[in-house]
């Protein structure tokens, strides 16, 4: 069959050179090659196929994705791939596994927290996947507080052994991916209490399953906590829970890199820095940030398709209707998000910058900017989760009714996606964090201190609380000046008038729970604040191709000035705009918009996304939607016969008034 | 076992008197006694049970709601229930089926479109369920604009039948409910062709399948159109894609109580005004706003017992860690969505009035109010269940990592839900449709012609245009007046910009594209002016029971100022309020938590839910969240094994290195 583009029309409008944009996206030639040959190699073969997902019973289901593992670890031994290809072959199968946690966090936490022998010992075995590990903090009783978990890990003197043990029905490991039915050592986090001490939480590896037979050691209890949200989703990994009842353990597995425990009991601590904690949070922040871009644009991306391909209402002077594209009101809630992709992607690269320059600090005894790059990171994994969660359903939303269908990707999209709100640090929680930064930033600004990185800006306060926005025309609002100073101002202000009202508090404790709202959208404006000014930076880049920078641009206004609308409040309570400059750049805004309108869909194949990854027949590249809808409806189970099951027991009776005669 | 209510203290500290309140939610004692008596039926018949819903295949899934529904109308025989406790059973079954199109679309649509001869055949047949009927409406290629579907219905004169046809692949109806595997018969909308003239579309009963063995009769083609969003929801519903290949029905099946088509052909309008079909509207919108307050109940239902049930972070005296409900951040996201329950509930009762109202104009020929009524319901549709689908996520956040398992009921609830944001007229369009209405109105301002019902603000927006608010102390902004203006001056003050702006445009339909985004806002703002001005006439009801009267009054001031936070820049831009009063309002809000909060949990029994219906283990009456969380856990099919199928076909080979050792 030939293969048709319903979407060349729209190809052939754009502006700029897709390839270069590719590239800009994918931040270098070289990551663009690796993924591209990546995507297409999983794309094709039939063994990663999972357009029938959403069908398949919870143990198909799971088995179904054990499968897939096994096949991707041959698949990257066959073809000897290196470290970063192999991460990409897992990324692309696009399916949560208890791989994620075997290479995302067991092995990181060994590494990370393990001392050089305990790294020998146990790295070999867990990169050859002669043992397979998950990550076991979180327990049913306590999620965001780690500091309060319950399990215990009581030295035992006598046999150079530690005892771990749940003590509580809440102190059950509760959540961990990969634990519940795959795992066979987890990195366990317990209270440590040696000579009737509590010494507090670390970590210890600890062996759950035979190697023999795969069964639970003794004294360990171990399954899967159940269904999670969505049809696919979650449910090809086994989530778990853990009892430990006195489960003994050498002591040489506490990981003993920060903290020992010695023969004789005693608890020491080692001279590397407790900061190499933080180090690693900004590392996992981080990805999550870039994974949020991820999520995003391919949500972006079915939706802006789609929203091409579908007609309805209206029509031309050739009597066809009007793409859904067209109407402003589509383009309002679509295009923010089109930019957001982009914005984050962009802050999710500099982060990768700043955990390299975090480490290289660390590594030279620097700890000056640990506190200002955590809070960024922790606040950026925030702002950006939050917002592709949100992001991800209006996309559903705007593919209209048809959206709601499995086939469309978007619903499991989203189901996937949103723990990413909760898991690494609550959303909120983490926003409470920022804003303690922040108050404690402004509260040092008198004493000399100067502010850095991302809240260099402070330094500038007391003209940023008097300044005022220079926009006098819509076209002001092009200007990156007058753009970073309304958010800098508005974020200023925000901090500053929480400060304020801080002070009036005896109690500082009481002062920021009772303010905590408007504490947090502080930190909000602080956060937008970041992702628009290292937009901005990025466009003072050299980036080259026929038009990319002039897109870029456009998307980069779009961003901060939709932020700008839907934040209006801030901004004119604040006094950093006037109700007349934020009815100006709303004008702007609706010319940009005109502007990416024929660009849009050129700018979500920059994403260079296979089919196969999309994973929606909405999305499609070729944009041959409705054929190929009506193909996959027919494949339901409860399409196998034309008459259902239950017909005769439950259908047919009422008809035929059975059920109402058997009672006369 | 002693039942234990881990909420016992909670429920104690309540101000006022709980059973009063549920006669308030239930809207009188009658329809609380039925609530109640008929949802405690369901939830103690074991055949009910839906715990299990989410492990369910597909088809098992289908059959089940298949069993469900026969056991629901032989329950409804047995004991002769009434048409009212009968729709209160299927309601508390709580799982969408065929039964909800055939009652609530199929029948309606005959009993308002066909003629009293018609009523007589086919009604007694559907009300025996002799027949089962689904409403075969949306097509593969249109849905918001009906006026575009593609089914043709020609008219034979020669047989006197009319000929239905799918004359294209976009023309397939796709979306009815219970269309896919049951109905056998559907209500169909197809253009009607006589003597070579397009008439437009018009409604025709067809007979799908064969009453004998359900098979589909020649020329049709009909089918499931697969999964969607979420593990149950509504995949317990054969949503169905349908084909006519010159499907012949005799001429006095089509509806004809509006139009008819003689035995000669000749199309004829009857004298039945054509506006019947926007008092259905508004019945079925008045319902779909009422179930808005249910859905949203659940929720906040849920949300509001765990989070006092949970405990994170900080301490007491005694050592215990803090309710999570006592955090002023989960006070600021849960508060305004309890008494968003509480609004929506109270207007969707004023709805009832209203549709009732105007069924009586109708009747006596009064077209007057129709226009008006048609854009509130229409608006209060799109704002109720916009906000009830972001709620429900909300309160799933707000449940921490725990939400995401379907064992809170959260997931579900929220898959369920989300389509009434597309259904019955996607909110954006709806949202447009209100935007046209508050344009006309304000053009007709000046003409004499006075505006009614809610928008009778309208006739003094002199005033409201030049107003200043009254607010000086917090406390001020606890006076209903002070509210209902300065909501009233934003609605104004907005509706008016936008036609100002409007009239800048050489051609309306081009501007009222471009302002689309705009127009929407205003109509936001006009029904949120509504639901507040309803609340506050409410309680200007004569309500009896200690304290009922406060606690609702609190509530709609956390309503009110909530929006108001949430809208300030809408407020502010248009100069309905200053900085300071927003300020002000917001310190009054914040003290209106701490008065809702010794009555949150008392304020959610009072929607009377059964832990049945709640479907939650969040959200149980008796705070019992951790055993019965734990409980549940091992009900998972995953768990009926220690070792999980696929041990040894994928884990085994990894861990002995068969898989390397296999390449080698």
């Amino acid at each position: 069959m030939a293969r048709v583009d319903q979407l060349a029309s729209e190809r052939s409008k754009a502006q700029f050179d897709v390839d270069e944009m590719k590239i800009v996206w994918a931040g270098s030639r070289h990551a663009f090659e690796i993924s591209d040959r990546i995507s297409r190699l999983v794309a094709s073969d039939p063994a990663f196929r999972k357009d029938n997902r959403a069908m398949l019973g919870r143990k198909e289901l799971f088995k179904n994705t054990l499968r897939k593992a096994a096949h991707a670890w041959k698949r990257i031994i066959e073809l000897r791939l290196t470290d970063e290809e192999a991460s990409r072959l897992r990324f692309y199968v696009d399916e949560p596994a208890f791989t994620d946690l075997h290479w995302g966090m067991f092995i990181p936490a060994i590494k990370g927290q393990g001392t050089d022998e305990q790294q020998q010992k146990w790295l070999p075995l867990a990169y050859k996947m002669q043992i397979i590990g998950c990550y076991a903090q979180t327990e049913l009783g306590h999620g965001s507080n780690v500091q309060g978990l319950e399990t215990t890990a009581t030295f035992d003197p006598q046999t150079d052994e530690f005892i771990i043990h749940s003590p509580t029905l809440t102190s059950s490991k509760w959540w961990p991916g990969g634990l519940g039915k795959v795992s066979t050592h987890a990195v366990v986090y317990a209270r440590l209490i040696t000579d009737g001490k509590d010494y507090g939480v670390n970590g210890f590896i600890v062996q759950l399953r035979s190697l023999d037979d795969h069964s639970p050691l003794p004294g360990i209890t171990v399954g899967d906590i159940g269904m999670k949200f969505g049809n696919g989703a979650y449910n090809t990994m086994d989530n778990g829970v853990l009892q430990f009842d006195h489960v003994r353990i050498p002591r040489d597995q506490m990981l003993m890199r920060v903290s020992q425990v010695t023969r004789e009991g005693k608890f020491v601590q080692s001279n590397v820095p407790r900061q190499l904690v933080y180090g690693t949070m900004v590392y996992v922040r981080q990805t999550i940030v870039s994974d949020a871009s991820c999520a995003l644009s391919r949500a972006v991306c079915i939706a802006t398709r789609y929203s091409a391909v579908r007609r309805q209402f209206g029509s031309n002077n050739d009597g066809v209707e009007t793409q859904v594209i067209d109407y402003k009101t589509q383009q309002n809630r679509l295009f923010p998000l089109l930019a957001s992709a982009y914005a984050f992607r962009f802050v999710g690269e500099w982060l990768k910058w700043l955990y390299t320059d975090v480490t290289q600090r660390l590594q030279a005894n620097d700890f000056s900017t640990l506190p200002e790059a955590h809070a960024c990171t922790a606040g950026l994994k925030s702002l950006t989760t939050s917002a592709t969660a949100d992001a991800i359903e209006e996309c559903r939303k705007l593919c209209g009714g048809h959206g709601y269908l499995c086939s469309s990707g978007l619903p499991e999209l989203f189901a996937v996606y949103v723990p990413a709100c909760t898991y690494e640090g609550d959303n909120v929680v983490l926003l409470l964090q920022v804003a303690r930064f922040l108050m404690k930033t402004v509260s040092q600004l008198g004493s000399g201190k100067k502010p850095v990185g991302t809240t260099a800006y402070m330094g500038r306060v007391e003209h940023l609380m008097q300044s005022r926005c220079d926009a006098q025309r819509a076209e002001d609002w092009l200007k990156p000046s007058v753009i970073l100073e309304a958010f800098e101002a508005r974020s200023a202000r925000l901090s500053v008038a929480c400060a304020q009202n801080l002070a009036k508090f005896a109690n500082q404790e009481e002062g920021f729970a009772e303010l905590s709202a408007n504490l947090t959208e502080a930190s909000v404006a602080h956060c937008q604040l970041i992702v628009v000014s290292k937009f901005i930076e990025k466009l003072q880049q050299d980036i080259p191709g026929k038009g990319v920078k002039e897109q870029l641009e456009i998307l980069c206004n779009i961003y901060a000035l939709s932020l700008l609308h839907k934040h209006q409040g801030d901004f004119l309570s604040t006094g950093s705009i006037t109700s007349k400059q934020a009815s100006l750049a709303n004008d702007q805004l609706r010319s940009l918009y005109s502007q990416v309108r024929p660009n849009a869909v050129a700018l979500v194949d920059a994403f260079n996304y296979t089919d196969h990854y999309l994973g929606s027949v909405l999305g499609r590249y070729d944009g041959n939607v409705y054929p190929k809808l009506y193909e996959e409806a027919w494949k339901d189970p409860l399409n196998d016969s034309v008459v259902p099951d239950g017909y005769h027991e439950y259908i047919r009776p009422l008809l035929k008034q059975q059920l109402r005669n058997a009672r006369l």
